[in-house]
């Protein structure tokens, strides 16, 4: 039954513009996607962007739930559904919170031009919206959505390179250093240990130099650690033992991702086409 | 020389507060702490406290840099260094940004009471400020750090539980849906089904359940998706191999910290607590 589950989703599912990931060796049941689930999130965005127009009192309901500011302006910020990074924050109008919600393609309102934009409108990347979220006070809005490429007008990922630390302790502003969290700080970790590999009078010798350039060693951490987490599981350890041995896990398949090139937003797109539901589904879900 | 390391880099770490989740029934080299590395992230923090007063003229250099609002306002962020997720969003004057960078809880500017407030200050739900970055236009700051407790008066996580889409399938504002990021979507749904097996009239059957309620078959998966992980290494397969195998192994891994009730953003404390760098360190790789 759980091969005929998958099958079926499949079938309802518009693959993502990183769809080559989905090919999977071995096709296995979803356990998200329920027999009769209509699809699941990028799916959904067609079926939705049909009912809606600018016009349609719904979208009006909602425009006038927000707590406009005396301009009329609301914050937006555009955030990565798959990593949580902060892309860009800028301001909406009604006008451009509509045209995102209508065109499924982040859009704000320029104080200094005075008309509307939508990101990528230029550069081609578009911030494809997901959801939006609006904050408790109503002010302060999400765009949760997946980039097709750099956000910021220089080419970095996001808008956010300047550290006000590193600012404190040199004076100078200017070096870019990405307001990483905690994940993609260790990627990036990671990347730099690589890096010295290849320049060998840069850096010092590191554990994860060793990882990544010892395959043995690594593939026996990596399925020794699993190991260690499953035993947690059976031998009923202390929760935190569980904690402890996932980041175990979690750094040594990093430093496997980082030797192949492949990077944890790629794997959480794929967990994301994979398991992750439309709201039509949560909403159901909900309801019982 | 790794082992010594490591204890090396121990003695010099101020363990935060989830500090027991660093418990470990073996110890490991340190990745990424040097051997004269002063500090990672969390014991960095007196330091540069004791260095910054209010008054320092670096504080009144970075403040001069940004680019206040006709109002002397900036927006500010405040996101959640493990799990990414944005708590809150307020404003700053020069004041509260100071005092953000000074006393290392997240400080906002009230429009409303024209006054400062802390996050916390009633609530005692302090933001633990980590690091504070300014995106490339100097007007829009994220204050990354580590929540205390929800962060929203209602007793939410965060501020962002309303979802539009949501609003526009049902015109009616009020259930709750947090602003999730694809790993912690997939915890939440593991999480649903979780409880769902505790009253079996609810929901369907799903592979997620099976998983929840077998440990033998759960254990089985971890250990052969780590291999199959492996494998994608070990036989040259194509990258998107890895991507696949690696959401395969987490998202199994994922159900097994859902059976035993961990978190994954306590996962990610205790790697950030282990593996992050301070600032000072980083700064010193990027010079070389």
């Amino acid at each position: 039954m759980a091969a005929f589950m998958y099958s079926q989703s499949l079938q309802s599912v518009k693959v993502y513009s990183g769809g080559h990931l989905f090919s999977s060796r071995r096709r296995y049941p979803s356990p998200f996607l329920k027999k009769n689930a209509p699809c699941i999130v990028s799916a959904c965005i067609p079926k939705l962007q049909k009912e809606l127009s600018l016009a349609s009192p719904e979208i009006g309901m909602l425009l006038d739930s927000v707590k406009w500011d005396d301009k009329g302006l609301a914050v937006a910020i555009a955030q990565n559904v798959d990593t949580g990074a902060i892309l860009m924050q800028g301001f909406v109008n009604r006008d451009a919170l509509a045209t995102t919600i209508s065109s499924r393609k982040a859009t704000f309102y320029s104080r200094s031009r005075s008309q509307l934009w939508t990101k990528g409108e230029t550069s081609m990347n578009f911030i494809n919206i997901h959801d939006v979220f609006l904050d408790c006070d109503r002010d302060s809005i999400i765009y949760l959505g997946t980039p097709d490429g750099p956000t910021c007008h220089t080419g970095a990922e996001t808008c956010y390179y300047t550290s006000a630390f590193d600012f404190l302790k040199d004076s100078q502003v200017g070096e870019s250093k990405m307001a990483l969290t905690t994940l993609y700080l260790l990627e990036s970790t990671i990347s730099q240990r690589k890096a010295e590999i290849a320049e060998p009078q840069i850096g010092k010798p590191s554990w994860t130099k060793r990882l990544l350039t010892d395959d043995k060693l690594l593939c026996s951490k990596i399925r020794e650690e699993a190991d260690e987490l499953c035993r947690t599981l059976e031998e009923k350890e202390d929760k935190s033992r569980t904690a402890s041995e996932m980041a175990d896990v979690l750094y040594h398949a990093m430093v496997l991702l980082g030797l192949r090139g492949v990077k944890a937003e790629e794997v959480l797109q794929v967990l994301r086409q994979r398991f992750s539901k439309s709201g039509v589904e949560e909403k159901e879900s909900r309801k019982k």
